[in-house]
């Protein structure tokens, strides 16, 4: 197939290879070109912008940070929607807010063209590895398409609807899920610390008991050892996650005071001058360090 | 091995009879007799005391409702104390309170008597299949008679350290985590409800994506159909155990929010009539109820 | 005084009724035009436009219901902005966000015309009775016009400093102040009525004592009282406050676990159907409807 | 009058001398003897017992510091109980928990002597000067006897009804309200702050506005200013009082949000070392360190 994939950062990067790998014909684009290089390497055409990646495509992946930089590619100057032909397929793979994907929904349902959100779950080295988990959300007969395609990116594609938008709340939810995960093994490591039990041998009992998924396997670790860099997932983007749950939750009138837990430790942490090269598990510091158990903040 | 059983609950009998079972000589107590009928039937001998029931035991576990119940049977006018030997062993799977585990731990070091403490994660049909994650912690000597026996009874066995009143609170911490998890997927169902996705497919999506571990499976289900009776693990049991949790984290100084949300949300619960005979998973409810999704709260 | 002013909801109206009746040449321009009929017989003339008010006024009072409208009125086609002559007076007492009171101010200074923010804090029967508390901020060349005017209008005038927007910040902070009151009064009254105390008689208590300013003794019979109803201050321009604050303080990196859970109670009432119709006091119904004590909400 | 006086820490001190100023035959008691001198020299006896002071008064007042104090003095062996003579008055002043306040009732009761509880606000200078608010609840013909002794000890006397406990739990939900408005000061000087209004300045505007009641006047200058030492009322004692006002609440089954959230604040104090030293009003210090406006927390 003719494939285009516009963000080229880890997980884009990844993601783009993968398709390379599988034999399809990959045009990329990407806003700061170096990134582009590894994967002509690999075998994709680089085009100079994403007008000119959409444009005689399949179908276009969009793997970006943020709703400015999903609106620039897509409805910008020399966005995709100026040139995506009718018959072909936008792949939207970023965490955006659910109000940016009905936007968006809404504006291609009234030009006549196929849009299918699919964000995922993982990070970089899942990508890499093709073990992401992906929730997909589009018309019947654009899922049709998008699914074998998205089937070979990772280990599971869930299909939640027939509305895109709710492929990125389901989204917002995983990651609210996981904030809370983590400010849960802070402070339970908080209190193993305090009565002289390791944290870390806390987190290797429970992970072999009952709380064996995943996100506990992988914060566990890091916040027992209140190891937060390098980010694998950065402050501010969990942050900005955060933020769209609460917008999504406030526009759906439904009080989330776990979020909203997680949005004052977010606060906390930035006010401690934590950002960018912080991992977002250190959301776990505010409880260890509320009990005494860290000084990495408040001027430690 | 002569072996004693204090505590015939749903837990306690499954355990018990476990232990026949593996082809032990064992003696039980129960303080509603009619409770030890079905293990005399299995291969019993039925005691009148707890003290009876220590009398010339190797080893003697404990499975009781409470702090209150837990002194009884050790240290009452008939309590195991009272009779128990100096080489013999006593296993407390019981879920108590740090302070009152502690409290044990002293008086039998005093009077030259081993305790080994072993609380459990697991619902009464993973006792019976021999699934249960066993915690336990107490003097090298003790764990190395203890967890022979106690890997007979369970899936996993994990040694938390040498001070018994540890593996209490590495239980409490792990409900602490329970209850966090039902109130995150109470919240998530509410959104997603809210949105148009059905809570039970939201389940299903995450379940099968990261969050695959059995809490999320167990509690997932049952909180998207709104589903509290019959109680697995009760509400008020529940609510006992975020109460030891506060109060052992009190004393050590640690500030636990989600453990006093949760906290509120139990009082909410029983301000509305809520009780024994619901699940403790009903913790959910106040999300659900609070995004108007429930009328099972609040006179409906 | 030649004096413009926009906005004739019922703060507006009788501060517009109080300049008249002190004597000054009151120009007044409101959306819906029936409002300024009391206006035009106590002796303002009408205009057709924000524009046309400012046209010639040495000073132009703004007190509308939110951010859009301020722009509106302010940068509109036929805005305050397009008219107002260089040594006049722009004088908003309207509770807006302090994000657009920057906005305001920057083009403002930019454009050469004066800016004055006063919001204030009473009801409409304290504008009437010009018991108003009025925090003014701006630069001291325009205070020294304003505070004399804005001193015939209330009880008090604080002056804030010399940057408009801190005036509105203190605004949210009274409003948030107040929210939390109301919280508070809705939580002791529960307690309170759950031991058999009348909420009215504790009420009554402790404003006879240490808890005697007018918050408390405004808000207090209503909330023991549960009269919710006709509104003083509506729900959703309370949420709106709230909104603003939260968005204030998370732009300064300030965490407000107090804002956070009122944010979580108006949304509780917002999905129990509660709005336009309520007081914004009936956030206190949240405490008391958990605590049983009353079946307003979630179906009753 | 004949009247005892057991416990003379400031605020009991205060107090005494302000029955022996009004011509009562004055005898009083205090564990640490030396505190009893300057009552000797101001006209009363010491006893070497509370048995003694209550032997043949017509009224024995109790102010000690906590629960086990009050049953120590009252039902101790030298206690109150064992020489109070039926026709005298117990007139409680403590701030002691809803639950020994219903229990000493229910001994009384039974032992056919007459108790009021009869808590307070304010400040040992407040007692000093007769300026304390006083809560009196009890049987009508022990209030007749009690209102007008307690109505010379401060400004006003406001009867809560005839169970003495529910004196104990308006002052308790005093308390509360207090520590919520400390709280709510320390979050929004946090905001003021970070936007560069003096905190100082933010007090003083809304204290000459409608937040002008004593608590905002006392505790908005010494939060503003970070000012905790020494302490009027100590961190411990106010730790105390919110404990007996969760315990309170919880057995009422009401779930007071806010009175969690003070509660996780007092352990983050106590965690970072901050005691007996230091006001309860430092509470307000988690909300200034958390926006990065004090370092006198977490290792500053």
């Amino acid at each position: 197939m003719k494939i285009g994939f516009v963000g080229l950062g880890a997980m884009g990067a990844a993601i783009a290879k993968n398709l390379i790998d599988a034999g399809h014909d990959v045009q990329v684009f990407n806003r700061s070109p170096a990134r582009a290089e590894p994967l002509r390497e690999a075998g994709a055409s680089v085009a100079s912008s994403p007008a000119q990646v959409a444009l005689g495509a399949d179908a276009v992946f969009t793997m970006v940070a943020d709703d400015a930089a999903h609106a620039a590619v897509t409805f910008g100057e020399q966005g995709i929607a100026t040139t995506l032909k009718p018959g072909a397929l936008h792949i939207s793979m970023s965490t955006i807010s659910v109000a940016t994907a009905q936007d968006h929904a809404a504006k291609y349902r009234e030009a006549g063209l196929a849009f299918v959100s699919a964000p995922v779950f993982g990070r970089p080295d899942a990508a890499a590895a093709r073990k992401l988990f992906i929730m997909a959300a589009g018309a019947h007969e654009h899922l049709k398409v998008a699914v074998p395609l998205l089937e070979t990116l990772g280990q599971s594609v869930g299909i939640v609807g027939e509305d895109p938008s709710q492929a990125n709340l389901v989204k917002l939810i995983g990651n609210f899920m996981l904030s809370v995960i983590i400010e849960t093994l802070g402070e339970a490591c908080a209190v193993a610390g305090k009565a002289g039990i390791d944290p870390m041998r806390l987190v290797e009992l429970l992970t072999s008991a009952n709380f064996n998924a995943p996100p506990y396997k992988i914060y566990g670790p890091l916040i027992a050892s209140q190891q937060f860099q390098p980010p694998g997932f950065s402050l501010p983007l969990g942050q900005k996650d955060n933020r769209l749950m609460l917008a999504a939750a406030e526009a759906l009138g439904v009080p989330l005071p776990l979020a909203s837990l997680v949005h004052d430790r977010f606060l906390t942490l930035r006010s401690q001058g934590l950002g960018a090269e912080h991992d977002w598990s250190a959301v776990a510091l505010c409880a260890l360090s509320d009990a005494g158990l860290s000084n990495a903040l408040h001027g430690g």
